[in-house]
């Protein structure tokens, strides 16, 4: 009996990479370690195939395989999260039945590019919840930099309140604060059911997010373990502890935060930590340099004297 | 005392274009010359300075210069709406009291770029109305093709009835046949006013426009005087008749309408047909080819070739 | 041993449209009536999962099926062309390879969104042309209306000469006409190997372009059958023939030509005439109203009588 | 005799706010508050009217008169370039000549939308300098995220190539630390002048742009002595001093990159350090909320201990 996400979800959950060996294949020794490296960091949800991720460069088959691999490392200790965007419902409702199926706590649904009234907005997601059916808890994504696709919040709140399976939100708008103060006060009233939200954009506002009553973050940062520790810091109220240690982290996140380069930057950092055995990207997709290796290796030593100076 | 737009307006309101001599100055020759020709062809009302026009490569004084020089030159015999979209509400306001104080009938306000919500659409349009006060009239360019900004049915609907001012749509969303249909019919009811619809898109629909409802055409074609047959053939009952001589002119409504290049396609015409004295379009712009020279004296050719033959 | 598309196919390449039953699902009862009816219609060529068909709504099995379908019931009568486009180089491969093995003509790829320097252009179809390997000719589509992506005359030229299996351009750049001159003129040259030109863009220049240079047209017209006898007229020298004939369809041309509801109505006058037992589009997708099948019917007729009165 | 931006310009261009009394006028006494606060804090140059900032708020008149008295109180002391980017190339050259004369040392010049290949890049800028004449100066900004056009590296180096008046650019592309490293190594050769580098982004990266060879920043934070200092011991050598400084204001520099909303924070900042009597942006424009004006204080009580900490 799996997990479900629900409106009350709450923590880290962790945007994972897809591994890939040096020839491209996907290597699920790797993904075998990454799983367990994210649960040794504390996370306490997973999410895989995302928007950003490099979902849309797999096949059919080899989307499902990773998902079923995934959920059965995991093997229910956290719920996971499984993106299944894309341009047809009938591709998603398959995809999306099959990973509940095998055990995910819900799915990930972005708009589709074009979706530009509100209208059309609501008008596609009583599609997809229709398509997908009432039993599959739904994550929706509001990424506007990638979808192109702007959610009022006025469009939020209705649709958790036309849609009892919409309950979280993958806030990652852009500026976004005072959107996400709204969606807070003004979901888990009377009339509009409360709404789990979860930051994204590689959690750059962390720290101003929680207090501004995220529940946590959505996010891929190549340190889990600092996600964990500002989430758990926050919410036992050491609100400016949880500060510190972000801001420590702050310079990395800025340079993970890169659209495009940063998958590569991730991956190389899970590569240096030993996550993953090669920090392939598929093509076409971003590279390092010369000079971004450098780069990353003088930031990660600056990074580990601040956590020392930090104790 | 001059003439305002309402909610009944109809017929054609020519855009009209800007004429500058050869060397890029403001030519108010051809200005008066174009003024009285359109007149000539029975327009019942002119639009200036629009958004695909060349105001934005106006000076603020040219583009009052140009706009009071018009409505002397038409003096109050048609109604002039007057293009004031831009990056300020200052300028807006003061653009459009000038021209208001000159005589103008109404002004045209496209939605700034950005606008991704509808909500964001609606609290825009009030800062709009509030810094032009309740005396302008207004029509609501709908051209999500150049703005990138959508309107829905409803937030069309919302305006109107939010504020009074606001009686036309200038429909050019596109596709939007079935758009204009339910604006059509879902006001004039018993709780959203009537909005005048007046159409674009280099009337490229214009039959089916007409037969949905539409109160006539908002837009440059270079021979208006098919635009006001067309539209009082349609209103005369005689709807095929009115579709006839449209397909008759179809080649060269679509010949027009290549975004850019149909600007000076546009001039070009004007030009031959001895209203400017130059084709002149202000840098940066689009220029004509030879190869396009010729195709354009083809299609002129064969135009007048079917309107023989139409008798 | 099947044929290939060359740097001097030309004629008609109709783009198919995938036939869905009521219930969604695959109808290849109707795929085998549509090969048929096109090659009745005397097409010269097809092209199958097309970017503006719905080809990202079918799973990676349908795509195969579909295409393998296609290419027995076509049976190497005409070249068939497959489009590969997608997020990543290993399915295009993939797909490509499987196709070809199929009897496929070659593969037509649109640049993924977000090329917008031509340096980067090059590096991605470099990147693509080595993925398929040096045996798949290729269809470069330029249609920057879906992707974003713009090409100039300079970049079209270097790609083929960069690549001896770039051999045609699918030209659908808005408005274009200019641009075609170019390629037509500045390839073919002693060092720039020609290019097959074809049209797309619902074919609504078909006239000019085909006197500009254009080989013939790639688009999706639900009378296949004009646009044969468009570029048979024109090729036997007989351009007023040919172009009269095209205006008596232009205004259902112009209908068709709709962004995303135009394939809603191919569909529909696809089933009208016989060949589609559904005009089903797959969700999310366009359907017509009410308003929109009477339009059609008066249109069809209107085209009826003009055929007729043409003789 | 006024000074002129070069090839070799470098330090802090701080991008000057356009000041505004609380009913939204030009406030001019702030304006020389603001200047005499810029160069106390040993900025070594000033932008005025930037893209992002107000400037198309303002009318003609009022750029005119702003840049007027800016270049009045500076009077020389430090090189002032004027944003002059928009729609025509005679409103450009007008206000371009008009700063000149006023003693400004340059114009920045951003490419309008639309430019979507490298061969209209450089046709625009061909334009652009001839209209300006061989005697301005030109800084070309390089700033995708808000005109939507791309730079390759190569279109960089044959702008400065072909133009002795392009004299440096507004490196703002993102991400783009490589594209940096690469105009730097590239520019400066044999066949190819140096061009200054200025780096802009909110200086989200500046010790890794510093490192990579930015001449130093062109950009708007509130604390200019920031942006002076890091610049000042980067060059000096103390590379790890300028990075400690740098991160301690990075939270700040995160929350101020905040694009819209960013504005306000920047004047309310300038306002609560004194320097504008009233934080006013000009409507349609961003505001901040209660939440807003908490975040900020602790922000600013954070950096104040950490400064304090840094000793």
């Amino acid at each position: 009996m799996n997990q479900r996400i629900d409106r009350h979800s709450a923590g880290v959950f962790i945007i994972a990479a897809t591994p890939f060996s040096s020839d491209g294949a996907l290597d699920l020794d790797s993904t075998d370690r990454m799983v367990d490296f994210y649960l040794d960091c504390g996370v306490t949800g997973m999410t895989i195939l995302g928007i950003m991720g490099e979902a849309p460069k797999l096949s059919g088959e080899e989307s499902a395989q990773f998902a079923r691999h995934v959920l059965d490392r995991v093997a229910g200790r956290v719920p996971v999260v499984v993106g299944v965007s894309g341009a047809g419902l009938d591709n998603m409702a398959r995809l999306s039945h099959s990973v509940m199926d095998a055990g995910a706590a819900g799915v990930m649904v972005a708009p589709m590019p074009g979706l530009g009234t509100e209208v059309k907005l609501q008008g596609y997601f009583a599609q997809v919840c229709k398509a997908l059916g009432p039993d599959v808890p739904v994550c929706v994504q509001d990424y506007p930099q990638t979808t192109g696709v702007q959610f009022s919040v006025e469009t939020i709140l209705q649709l958790t309140r036309d849609h009892d399976q919409i309950v979280m939100l993958k806030h990652e708008d852009w500026p976004g604060l005072n959107k996400l103060s709204r969606v807070r006060s003004e979901s888990g009233t009377s009339d509009t059911p409360r709404l789990s939200i979860l930051t994204g954009n590689a959690a750059l506002f962390l720290p101003q997010e929680l207090a501004r009553g995220a529940d946590g973050a959505m996010t891929g940062f190549a340190y889990p373990e600092m996600l964990v520790q500002v989430v758990d810091r926050h919410k036992s109220g050491d609100v400016d502890g949880a500060e510190d240690l972000f801001d420590a982290y702050l310079p990395m996140v800025r340079y993970e935060q890169q659209l495009g380069i940063g998958l590569a930057i991730r991956k190389e950092i899970l590569h240096r930590r030993g996550v993953l055995a090669a920090p392939k990207v598929r093509a076409p997709g971003p590279s390092m340099t010369k000079a971004d290796h450098e780069e990353l290796t003088r930031l990660m030593n600056r990074l580990d004297r601040k956590l020392a100076a930090l104790g």
